[in-house]
Formats: structure tokens, C-alpha cells, sequence
């Protein structure tokens, strides 16, 4: 099997020979390898096509395409075309159709109209698989899989009846063992929520009065995460037994929080992700003010951008990683779709390779004339003519970067347990995990420091300068023993809600920071859900700077640590927002000031080097080439240097 | 059977022993015995804990901690645990869950998930009500019952299917005997929509054009109201015959406005209601400005807060009534849920007090671990130190408040016929009945007046100085001649949408003011629905000075009364805004000044003593005591004297 | 049959005597006459009163109605009342019920409930038509008839289950002959969308994703539409038979777009709309300002309802159309319904004849006792006292208004299939079709232009001096074959998004402008989906005037075209904004001043006057008179006259 250039970035493309004439693709995959792509994305949604009928098979167009390719030097990552169950299976098999929080079963028309714990759907998948796995799998030109794509995109990861609710209870079956250990764990004992009987155990939708059971919508948001696990594994099996040596990945989404992606990862040989920047700000970052999304409406906010590389990179403990579906003009899902600045393409291409991508799959080929994604562009217009994107391709050289190692020396540690838990019950409206983990994100990324974004067991794979945990709202046995064990060697610095909850879902009898009390020294005294009319002053204890909260605070009784910072006014006034034992920091407050000199000050003390980097200018690291990155449309001076607007600038 | 204390205030909390571990029982109830708490209200929502399985009870536990808590001196409130019928319960009879307004059938998993028109579920809730009727009901020790929990909350008072669908039109037969005068009360002559036969008629729900007919929509929501009324009263009649000499209450809600709480009410012995000033101005007073409910979040508003009490008050004729559950830190159901200011827990209590509450419960003993309430306070935190209230609790002296009449001279008239009236067809999309309402009792109480909410016909009950009827939009026969005699001793002051309606919910005949034509002498001209930037401009007659009017203005044609203030402008410019005939006034327009201004006059004209109090400043009498409440977190001087921040000072 | 008069503008009113007891009706009518009103409308939703049981009917009470009126010199135009099938009726078949885009069936208690499709309603249709056509069919003063009422208002054109779900896969097959064409048609290759057999198609709703596909949506807007022109034309068949030498029309709804109203239309007589100028402004001109919301609040916008005026014209060639409902007080249906304007009723009365109205019909006489409309003002109060409409009308010579020729000498090209395929994928969430016509429409009136609405088909009729298309998305064939041979006589001005998309909804393969690129000579370049906070600035080439464009804006590669207007920064930065070859220009940017710049030059070019008109002030010509309207609360002063605020003038 022939591969890819191993030491320098790949840049490639997804195509979809199904929706151009055939005369066109000879064409089309020329035009590909002048432009420097090396490898082309096929069959994505491509069931229909190639089983029109029920046991009728299609193969031939799918021969031509890949043998075109093929000839014009392109290597071939296939897909499994499951994410678009064809016409005719959905007639045939109603019942594998997911059912909406609403209760109303899904119709076909779309994509991803499933419930994943569908058996029959499974069996269909698995058949599907077998036969393109039988057809492709030892192709010298293919070099890789794509299983499915966009695994719960868009709410599709849970399903509230069917298949699903026939499943949970004897998933909850296999995980309690005892309705006892279910009872006490979801804590039933509130509002008679006792079971006793399995089969009494619905989803968490529809409940009269608003909130359902936070421990039962947890539970259920790990079960549909373990539907997703074994929908895929099914896939993986085939592809490995009948398609060796090629790689299988899978494209994730942007922000993904509906499953566990560690563990849907687990046996994909390296993640992908779906990058499109400008989206990513408008629809997804809720949390960002009108100014930051109108000043970076035309290129995406670097910080989210690499949040999600770094969190990708992260998935498999720092492995590369690829960029399956790179935006390269404008795309069609945000409420404002504006076109991107020029240079950005090229800017998020350098970017991605900078926090370790190792490939950058353009989104699309050629803009559809059809269906869902007309105002979609690609690198040629619909007409053929090349769009913007295409001329930004063609100037760029990936040759210039190299595939080190992306080497941090701070670690914030995410998990998708305390990302359910927190949103479950964020006890004020306008916050969320991802909005409060992004503020220590962004922090780290100003002063100018590069991180890895890990899950706390990855903390034994790697000795880190600085840890840092903005959200780990849920606490394990497990985490808490690796916690202390990293304390001893590492500096920590918590975020709010720490420690507040353990694996259930319900507080631990002892309150916050259960299991790892004797680390902080410090037990909670209140916490403060602020509208946004309200703000809470902060003082540091020792310089008397002040700085100004929104959205959460939280005060503490201080045991064996020391309040570093205080609350200055309020219910709260006198009491610490901010606390330190020994190198062991927690922050309780959401002030982006207070968490950037808190971090500033563990990062000195950690030996870190930190920047006072402009808005917009960011620095990433890989090997030793050190990336400046400007996000903004105008030019930037920095240390002495002009950067001109939208550009990057490597810097070894 | 023993008592509490008749003399003066009482102070309680509610508890759940099942939340706990047994060993935690009795440092509790000696806890709360040190606290001065004299009584506990138990088993609120228990029954699956009672009868875990079909039949087979276990009451061990519950005789267990009753002992405890007596053992410890304290007396107890026993619950019926009808809001939260058990699972192996829901399974065995689905029927009996609620649909809600898109059709969907509820699900278990939280609470009041029920059909009160359910035969079914009524006599389940016969049965546990009998047993632990029969289990408790002569305790010595058991003071008094809670029936169910919180009717309603949240929308749960109406189901738009099973039985309720079933139920509604033999309801309707009962009420109308026959379908002509059913068509002609609902006005079926519009649309097309007589019945011809009674089952034709469905709930007002799932219309293809947005509105239903609202006298169908009125009818189905007094028809709810029975429904709850009958529910309620199976398990009082239960509880009467097993249970001599305890009281039976019911802890209404904040603003309850989905059944008539007058029926609802009356079998009671006296009302309670729940208590959580901060999620009301956050959550309710959707009408409030961004500007009070800033200055107010620590807090909560006087006025909303007293109203409530004043409304509660008023339901059983001036009964001293309780607070069932009284929030004591940070509750959790609001968008934003700060926490209380300093002195709030004491304020509140002592308010309660002078509106007539002889009994204060806090809510809740220990926070929760678990489930829907993990984020909401107690007087303990979770792990089981004191929180803020505990300390407030502890400092305050619930014996320096005696329990004497509150004996207002003013009377406010209410009507939940008028509410659903006026609410069905705002005409006005930021208008509805409480948010009028609140006008005039607001203008009252910065007038510094105390003021009794009625019904209309408990004004025979008692004679007043000066009545008020801010929206009674619905207006009967029997109303009219009550106000027609009331007229003769006393002034009356009308505010706009007087008597609009009939019973019906259609209009007179005569249009607006049948019934009280003769009383106001005048006749409708028009009304004005304006868009929150459109205002009118109103001018006093005698005095020249102007006002502002927003959201709603009606003019009058004069016959018999004269115009006190006149329209300056738009179409409406010099028809009468406001007038009087004899002593009956009537206000057509909303502004907050012009309310102010006239009910001065009318108070000065009955003799009544107003202030002009500062913003957040309140005065409330009961007995000879003035209790000046100081709901601003900053101190403000009145009359000479400086009243600190969040604090109450009583004067005799 | 006797008629109305035919030289000069008729009034006439919306009456209901159903809803008034009989011995009012004599009166009512004699009123009636007394107002200068000729004729009445009756029986519009009487379903239930004419056939109370199931083939029982009471025709007495209507012939005395019909009776009383002639005999005070009314004439009739009568109604089927097929709006709302009764109780009884949807009781027997309940699967005429629509079903909504979440699945639920509709419910009794409204109007308009029903499927369109159904197969049973139309036959109860044709029964209830033929009765009531044979009753009154041939009477001598039944001057007409209008079918059913305002077909697919407030979205009840669509039923997503039931018989339409059933006749959908029918039409297409009837359409697309072969499922190969269907699938090339609807792009199926996308997402695996191909069909194999017909009944595997659905309603485009409850997709999983967002999105449907657009080609199945917009074919599922022709087939509703189709099927209420179905539903419609059997009512017609019927009256045709039965009511020979009586008209037939509909009363269509403000800015009606659920189905195609140039086919709905083709069978009646001439086209009737309902014109309430207040809420077309506050509830459907989502796009304007609260600035205009609030400055036209008791007018409404003299566009918004001159634009509709125009439409309806269009609709039947340039036929006189009515007002079948013209609002002459307050209505009840928009967010805010605050009280017209004195003068407003006359105003609008005036503009309705300025712009091709024949008759004008109050709605309605007295104001509803009961059921929906309670809120809604008629020319009587609810107590029978005139209204300030009855006054303004008493003040109203209508024979001053001869009913000459509006003679437009621009056209403005208007299509249902683009505004579908235009609102299906608007790219920008505050954009949508009306919108963007709106801006042109309003710029030609703001220039003092008279223009006729047409479909491009239209062209053929009438020989324009200036054409514009402001968002004629969809092209076929034959639209760009009429458009090419219009281009040689005549200039034409095209917007933004022209001709992107073809009669499938799918993009040409050559992409924007395929069957006009030789007119126009452009290719596009990019279109730019701006968010709120985002501008773009265009400058015209010759004059460096600088214009600023929002929403949305479209650049173009210009071949045998001149650029006569750039983008003078960001991503188009250079590229045409505005291009021109000879008379053919297109405008690719969303700006008022812009596009009024461009306009006003093509209408100089085409040597029709233009005047600078004072906002609020318009003028509208037919035959030789120009009516004046000054749509302002106050005075304007315009070429030395000063116009009194809301009034009209003539000028000869």
C-alpha cells in the first residue's frame, strides 16, 4: 500500500464524483494534483448510489472515480456511507428511525435520521461496510477510512424512544447490577423516584415539570455516548479485518460534546475534525460578545480554532491529527455566513499544522448545484471556474512544514463527564462548560503559551510544567488519586465548580472537593449565579489590584490554604475568590483579568515564558518552528515586527 | 394533640429524613430545636418510599424519624406525597399521565406528571392518603397536614388529553345543561363552531389558526380548576375522618394564577404559600425593568413579595396564613439565582410576619445531594455546616412578634375569572393581569398603605375605606350589585378593562360597564394598545400637570361623571383618561403617576395617611406594630431616620 | 341581476348578521345605506348555521338577512363557508384534519383546519357550495361571490401529514413521469437521497438534521399550492353553473406567499385582498425598523400597503381588484393594535382607489360580543355607537373617484417560485424574499414612480419603459427568453441572488446567470452573507459617491459588462458591486441609497419623472388624477404645499 508524504504537511480534498458528470472527473482530479492536493475524500454519502436497491449493487461508478484518481496520482481515503441510511432502508425498516426530544419519530430527507442503538440498523451498517470494505479495502491506492461522518451532528446523537429506550435500562442494568445501586445513585429518594423495576426506566424527556433527574440525563447522555462507541466499533472491526494496514479515523465536529469522544476514539488510529472558522464563531461561541464576533467575523477567532485542535490533538494523547473538512470560502449553516478575509485560508491551513495537524482535507471540491448545500462554496465555483480558495491553495507551499512533535508544557484537563454534569445544571442560563473552559483557554493563549487539552487519566503519560483545570466540575476516586499524585511534582490551578460532584452526578456527602480536600485546603462557603446585569469586585490580597467578575463566583472557607484574593463588596465581602496550598491554586471566579494574573503568576512560577500578545496575534509552537498567527484584518506591530493583517509568519 | 405557640410567630423548616443517612436524624432535630424551630413538615414527597412496590408499605422509616424529630421537641407537619406518584405506579397506569399543550404524553422522572380529572390516579391518591391517614392521623404530635404539594406549579394544572379531554364536556353538560346555551355563551355563532353534540367539544389546544375561542379557553381553565378543587378535596375529606383536630393546608405558589384559589382554598383550614422573593423578581415579574430587577436581585422586590403574602392573606378572609417554604439562601429554578444579601433570610421573615404569616418555614433543612434540587440552599450545606440562613436564623427572635390582626383599611379586588379573562386576550403582547394589578398595589404601598386583596364578594365582610379593583375585566350580576351597594358607603376606584366581560368572556350587549353603568357614567370610547415606543400623554384637568402613559390607554365618553384628566395628544387628544362620578373613579391608562396621583386623592378623600416613601422602603402594620423594611443594600434615611441596608425596625 | 355601480368607487362592509339578534338587522342595514355603503358581504363562515346537522339545513334566518338588506338597497356578495367546516362535520371525518410541521393533527375551535388535499373535504366543499349556490345563485341582488376566506392564512396552506402526505408522491409522479427525473431534479445524489420508489417520499418536515432538501421543499410548496388552487377551482366549477353572470373572487391576505397566486387566481373574476395597514406593518414587516414601526404606527407604512395594492393589481393583468376587508379602526391580531390615526380609514380608502381598487369593503359593521374577534373594532362599537371609522366614513364621498386606468409605465417583475426557492436557503437570517423587493419597490415610490407588479410572463402584455427585477432568483427558459426579447425594447435593472437558481431549485451548471448571461454579461464573482454589525461600502465609478450596503452583497466578474459601481475594501475589495451593459444593469448589494442611485439613473435614461419625496409623503396616480397621501401624523410641506398630516389631496 502506498501512503503520504510522512514529513510534511498533506493537503487534500473532499469530492463527490456522484454529483459531477463523469466526462468532468478525469478533469477534476488533474486540476487536483496541479493544485498540490495528494489525496482525495470519496463515497462519503454515497449508499444510495452504490446499493440503489435493496441487494442491488452499484459499483462501477465508484471503480471509474477511484480508478481516475488513482491515475492522476491521488491516493483514496474511503468513507463508510452510513451517516445516509438510503430511501428504500427507511421504507423497509421504519423502526430504525431516531425519535426527537418532542417524542415525534424523525422522517428521512436529511442525514443522520437514525437511533444509533438500532440493531437492525447496526446489522445494515455492518453489511454496508462488509461490501465496501470487500470492494476497496486492499486497494493499493486507498490508504485509509473515514467511518460515517459527524457522529451526532446537530443533536443526532441521542434518540428519546425506540431502540433507545428500549436499550437504556438494560444498559443501566449492566452498569448498576442492583436497582438499589441505581436508586441511590440517581438519588431517587427525591420526588419518589424510586424504581423497582427496570423496565419502569424512561429517557429524560418529556418530564412535566422542566428538569428531569440530572442523574438520570447524565446517565443517558453516557449511554447514548456508549451507542455511538459500539455503532462505530461494528464498522472498525470490518474495516480492520478486511481492509489491513490501512488507517480508519473519523471526522468529528467542532465543539462535539454529545459523547465521549476518548472513548469513541479509542480505536481509531488517529482523529479528524471538521474546521469551519467563521462558523465556529457565529453559531457555535455563543458566549462571545457582538464586538468579538463582528472583528473576526471573516476569519474565526484563533482561540477557538486551536481550542479544537488542541483538543483533538489531545483525543489520542498527542498524535497527529487531521483536518478532514478544512473551509476554504464561505460556508451555509450560520444564521450570517460573510466570506472569509483573503489569506485566510492559508492562515488556518499554517495554524492547523501548527498545533499538529498533519493533513488539511479542503471542504469542497467543487460548490454543489444540488440539495442542502448550495450556498456552499469550494475550491471551484459551481460553474468550474476556481473560487478564492483555490488561488490561496495554489500559493501556499505545504512542503515548508514539517510534522514535529507539538511539544507543550501545559496541560488543562477536559472531561465529557463533567461537561454533561455542568451543563445539566449550569444554575445560570448564560454559562456553560465550554464558555467557562474557554476563558482559561484564552487566557493561556494571549500570554502567549501553548497547551495540550487532556483527559485527566493522560496525566501519567506526560510530566507537565503546568496543569491547569478550568471546569472538572465531576470527581472521581480515580482522578482524584491521579490529582494528588501530579500535585506532588505539579503546579495546579482549578477553575469554579471543581470537585462539586461525583460520578453520579450527585454532590458527595462532604461537599465540594471531596477527595481532594486535603490538596486545596479549602471548603466552599457560597456560590453566586450573577445576572448579567451584576457584577462582583475582587481584590488581590497582596497588590491590591482589582478585578471585576461576571457570570460565577465562588467564596471559600480557607483551611490550610491562604486567600490570595478577596471579595470586596456583596454577600460575599472579605471572603477568598482565589486560594493557594502549597503550588495548588483554585480560582472561583469568572473574571478574565483574574484568571489571566493567576495563570501569569503559576506560569512564572512554572518557569513558563508568557507574552502580552495583541488581540488577535497568537503564537504556536511545533518543533521548533514557533507560528505567529494574525487574526486580524489589519496589521499588527508586536515586539517591533509589522504583521500584516491575516498572515502568518513562521519563526524558527 | 399538642400545638405550636398561639402568641407569636412560629419558625419551622422542612425536612427529609429519607435524603439521609438514619444516624444524622437526631443531630438534626437537636439542631433545629437549638435553632428555636418549633415544628418540621415531613414526607412531602414519599410515597415510594412508603410503598416502594404495589401494596407493600414500609413505614418503619417515617415512624422512626417522626420519633426522632418529637423526641427532639419538635411537632410535625405531615404531607400527603400526591405530587409524585411512585414509578412501579406511572407503569401500572399510564392513563393517568398529563399531555401537555403539543399533544405529548408525560413522562416519569420528575414531578406532577398527573391528570387531575384521572378516576384512576384520584383513587390511588384516596388510598395512600387513607393509609398514612390512618398511620399518622391521631399522632399526638402531628399537628397538621399538607396536602400534595405545590398545585400546579409549572404549568401542571392543565392536560390536554386522557382524561381531562374525557372529562371536559360532561363538566361543560353540568354546567350549561344544554348545547344552545353552550354555543350562545361561548359566542359559537363566530367561526362556525356550534356543537351539535356534547362530544364534539375538545380542549382549546392544537388550533391550526393561533387562537382558540376564548370563552372555550376560559371555560377549560375554570374546568382545570374544579378538576384540581375535587382533587384536592377527596384527600381533605380523607383526612378530616382519620385525622380530627390536625389542620389541612396547601402550599400555594408564587402568583398562582392557574386555578381559583378561593374554591381551591376553601375546605383549607388556612392557606400557606411558598416563599422565594429573589426566583420572583428574577423569574415572574416578567414585567419588571432590567433596573429593578438589578437593584433588587439580592433581595427580591417588597412589593412583589408582600403582595403575594397580602393575596394569601385575603384568600381565607384575612386568616393568618403560613409560609410553607421560605427561602433561606440561593434557590435554583431562576435564569440567575444570586445570593440573598446579608439580613435577606431576617427581612423576609419579619415581612411575612407583618403581612400576617403566624408561621415561617424554611426551605430546606440540609441541601440536597441529589437530584433536581442539588443546586439549591438550605440552612446547612450539603455537607453539613451552617450556611448564611442558619445564621440569620439563629440571630433572630421569632417571640418579639406577636401574632395580632393585620387590619388594613384599604381593599384591592381579585378575581382569577378576570385574570384567565384578561390573559386569554392581552391585546397587548408585554401586558397581562398581574403586571396591571402590580401597578396599583405598588402605588399603594409607596403610598405606605396597608391593603387587603379580596374577592369581590368578601366585600360584604368587612367594611372599607377606600376599594380598588385594578382589572376586573370579568364582571357578573352578582359582582355588579355587590359594588353597586359597596358604592353607597365607600369610594371605589376602577382601573382600565372595567368590567369588559361578561361570565361568558364575551362582551355585553351594552359593551363595556354593563352592570356598573349607572355607578362610573360613562361609556367606553376607545382603547389604545401601544407598542412599548408609543406613550400617551395625559393631562390633570384642575392642576395642569401631566403624565405618561405606556402599554394601554382607554377613553371615555363623560355622561353622568366628569373627565378629571383628558388625552393631549394623538387620536384620543381630549377625551377623558380619567374620571369620577360621586366617589367612584375610573382610571383608563397605565402610568405609574397617574395611578399615584389619583389614589392619593382618593385616599386623602377617605382619610387615609400616605407617605411618600423612598424607592425600596416599606411600611406594613399589624396590630400597633409598623414594621419599616428596608429592602435597598444601601442604608436610606426617612423621616430623619437612617434605615440600614437590607434590615427591618419596628415601631409601635 | 342588478350591480353595483361601475363608474366610481364603491363601499360596502363585511357584515355577519348571525351574530346580532334579528331584530337588529333592519336597522343595521338601513345605517348601512344611510353611510353610502352599496353592498354587503354575508354568510362568510356560516357553515354551521346553514346545515346545523348533517344534511339538515336552515336556510330561513339567511334568506331573511339577504332579504332585509336588499330591502334597503344593498347587494349581496355572498360567501361559501367552507373557511369553517362545523363541529359535526370534522367530528364524522377527522381525517380532513392538517397536520402541523411537528406532526400533530390540528384541533376543532379555530378556522382553516383542514387539508387541502383531502379528497372527503373537498367533496363536502362541493356539496355545501352547490346547496348554498342553489339557494341563492340566481337571487337578483347576489352580485357575486367570494370562495372560502383568506386560503392558507397564518400558515394553514401546508398540511404535512394526512391526505397530503398521501398525494404528494402522486403529483410528482405526475410531474416528473420517472423517478430518474426526480431524483436529477432534487439533486438526490446529495446525502443519498435517491428514491426507488415513489412511496418513499414524505413531507419535507422533521428532518433530523435542519435542513430538507430545497428541491423537495420548494416541490412541496408548488404541490400545496396546487392543491388550494384544487380545492378552489371545484368551489368555482360549482358557481359557474349555478351563479352564471355573478363574479367570483377571493380575498387574499396581506403579502400572501403560501401558494401561487397568478394560478390561484386565473379562474376568478377579479382578486380581492384584506388590508390591514397597522398590523401589516408591526406584525409582518419584520425587516423595518422600530424607528418606522413607531412613526407609523396608527398609518401604517404608505409602502407596505401600496406594495400589496399593486400586487393584487398585478395578480389579474392590471385588473381592478377590492378590498374585501379594509380596517377601519383597530384590529386584534398583531403584537401591538394600537387606535389608527384620525383620518387614517379615509386615507386608506383614497390609496386602495389611487392604486386600482374598484370597491372598498369595511371590516366590519359592528364589533364581534364574542369568540376571537372581541378585541377587533368594526364601524359600530360593540354597543351599536358609531366608531371613529363610521364617522370618517360618513365624511367620504367615494363618487368622487373614477375608476380610470392606473397606467404604470415600470414594471417590477415579481415570481412565487423564487421567493419560495429565495426564503428556503436565505443565507442570511434576516433576509428573505419580501424583503429584499421591499427595498426596490420603496425606492421607486420614494421617487414618486407608479409601478404595475407583474409576473415575467406578463411582460408579453404591455410594453414598459423600465423593467426591474428585484430578486427574480429562479430562471427558466422561457422567463429568460421573454427577458431577452424585453432587453432589446427596453432597459431592465435585476438585484441581487438573479437567476442563481432554475425552475428545480437547483443551481445551473454554468452557474448565476445561465439563459441571461449574454444580457447581463457577468459572471459572479462571491456573495457575502452579512451579519447586522457588518457593512460593506460601494463606490460608483464615475461620481466617487460611496454607498454603504448590508445584509447582503454580491460581486461579479465582468466580461462584455462595465462595472459602474466597487467594493472599496475588504474581500471584494475592486469587484463590481453594480454593473451595467448597455440598458441591462444588475445591482449586487443591499443598499437603499444604492439601489434608489441606480434606479433613478435607469429612470432618467427612460425619461419618466422622478421627484425627491418627504418620507411618509407619496403619490399615486390613476387616470389623470394624482392622489397626494401624507402618511405622517403631521404636516409635510412639499413643492410649496403644505400636506396636513394623515390626509390626502388630489391634484388633476
Amino acid at each position: 500500500m502506498s501512503t503520504l508524504n510522512n514529513d510534511t504537511l498533506n493537503i487534500g480534498v473532499c469530492d463527490y464524483p456522484e454529483h459531477v458528470p463523469q466526462n468532468e472527473w478525469g478533469v477534476h482530479a488533474e486540476q487536483q494534483r496541479a493544485l498540490g492536493l495528494t489525496y482525495v475524500r470519496l463515497a462519503e454519502f454515497s449508499w444510495a448510489k452504490i446499493e440503489p436497491k435493496d441487494g442491488v449493487f452499484d459499483w462501477q461508478w465508484l471503480d471509474e472515480a477511484v480508478a481516475t484518481y488513482v491515475a492522476k496520482g491521488l491516493k483514496i481515503v474511503m468513507c463508510t456511507p452510513t451517516a445516509t441510511p438510503p430511501a428504500w432502508l427507511v421504507k423497509k425498516f421504519p423502526h430504525i428511525l431516531a425519535v426527537d426530544a418532542q417524542g415525534q419519530t424523525m422522517r428521512f430527507g436529511s442525514r443522520r435520521h437514525y437511533d444509533h442503538a438500532s440493531e437492525t440498523y447496526r446489522k445494515e451498517c455492518k453489511r454496508i461496510t462488509t461490501e465496501i470494505a470487500k470492494r476497496y479495502g486492499q486497494h493499493a491506492d486507498v490508504i485509509g477510512w473515514q467511518t460515517d461522518n459527524e457522529l451526532g451532528h446537530e443533536g443526532t446523537a441521542v434518540s428519546y424512544g425506540g431502540a433507545s429506550a428500549e436499550r437504556f435500562p438494560k444498559w443501566l442494568e449492566a452498569r448498576y447490577q442492583t436497582l438499589e445501586a441505581l436508586n441511590e445513585a440517581w438519588g431517587c429518594a427525591f420526588w419518589s423516584q424510586d424504581y423497582s423495576d427496570w423496565s419502569q426506566i424512561c429517557p429524560p424527556n418529556l418530564t412535566a415539570v422542566r428538569q428531569p433527574n440530572p442523574s438520570q440525563a447524565l446517565d443517558y447522555q453516557r449511554f447514548c455516548s456508549d451507542m455511538i462507541d459500539e455503532f462505530q466499533q461494528l464498522q472498525i472491526e470490518v474495516l480492520r479485518a478486511l481492509s489491513p494496514d490501512r488507517f480508519i479515523t473519523h471526522n468529528f465536529v467542532i465543539f462535539a460534546q454529545e459523547f465521549d469522544l476518548y472513548k469513541v476514539a479509542k480505536n481509531l488510529d488517529f482523529v479528524a475534525w471538521d474546521s469551519y472558522p467563521i462558523g465556529m464563531l457565529e453559531f457555535f461561541a455563543t458566549w462571545e460578545s457582538e464586538e468579538t464576533k463582528t472583528e473576526f467575523a471573516r476569519t474565526g477567532h484563533p482561540d477557538l480554532v486551536s481550542f479544537n485542535h488542541d483538543l483533538y490533538r489531545g483525543i489520542k494523547g498527542g498524535k497527529d491529527f487531521w483536518i478532514m473538512e478544512q473551509q476554504c470560502g464561505h460556508a451555509n449553516w450560520a444564521q450570517y455566513n460573510p466570506l472569509p478575509a483573503k489569506g485566510a485560508v492559508q492562515l488556518w491551513t499554517a495554524q492547523a499544522w501548527a498545533h499538529g495537524a498533519s493533513c488539511v482535507t479542503y471542504f469542497r471540491w467543487r460548490a454543489s448545484h444540488m440539495a442542502q448545500e448550495i450556498m456552499h462554496s469550494g475550491l471551484l465555483q459551481q460553474d468550474g471556474r476556481a473560487d478564492r480558495g483555490y488561488q490561496e491553495v495554489k500559493d501556499f507551499d505545504p512542503s515548508q512544514f514539517a510534522l514535529e512533535k507539538v511539544d507543550a508544557k501545559v496541560a488543562l484537563l477536559h472531561d465529557y463527564n463533567s461537561l454533561w454534569a455542568y451543563n445539566l445544571q449550569p444554575h445560570n442560563k448564560d454559562l456553560n462548560y465550554w464558555h467557562q473552559f474557554m476563558m482559561f483557554y484564552s487566557a493561556l493563549r494571549e500570554l502567549g503559551v501553548d497547551v495540550d487539552i487532556i483527559h485527566p487519566e493522560q496525566l501519567t503519560d506526560k510530566q507537565y510544567a503546568l496543569v491547569v483545570a478550568p471546569a472538572l466540575t465531576l470527581m472521581t476516586d480515580k482522578t482524584a488519586s491521579i490529582l494528588n499524585l501530579c500535585a506532588k511534582s505539579c503546579p495546579i490551578v482549578f477553575g469554579p465548580r471543581t470537585a462539586f460532584r461525583h460520578d453520579s452526578g450527585r454532590v458527595a456527602n462532604k461537599g465540594q472537593f471531596e477527595f481532594i480536600e486535603e490538596l486545596v485546603g479549602i471548603k466552599l462557603a457560597n456560590f453566586d449565579s450573577l445576572r448579567p446585569t451584576l457584577e462582583q469586585t475582587i481584590r488581590c490580597t497582596n497588590h491590591n489590584t482589582d478585578f471585576t467578575a461576571k457570570l460565577w463566583c465562588e467564596s471559600y472557607e480557607v483551611n490550610s490554604a491562604v486567600a490570595t484574593h478577596t471579595y470586596t463588596h456583596g454577600p460575599m465581602a472579605g471572603l477568598a475568590a482565589v486560594t493557594q496550598k502549597d503550588k495548588v491554586s483554585v480560582i472561583g471566579a469568572l473574571s478574565t483579568g483574574l484568571i489571566s494574573s493567576v495563570l501569569m503568576e503559576a506560569l512564572r512560577g512554572a518557569g513558563i515564558e508568557t507574552y502580552r500578545l495583541p488581540k488577535g496575534l497568537r503564537l504556536s509552537k511545533r518543533g521548533n518552528t514557533t507560528l505567529v498567527q494574525n487574526f486580524n484584518q489589519q496589521a499588527v506591530e508586536w515586539q517591533g515586527v509589522t504583521y500584516p493583517g491575516v498572515s502568518f509568519t513562521t519563526l524558527e
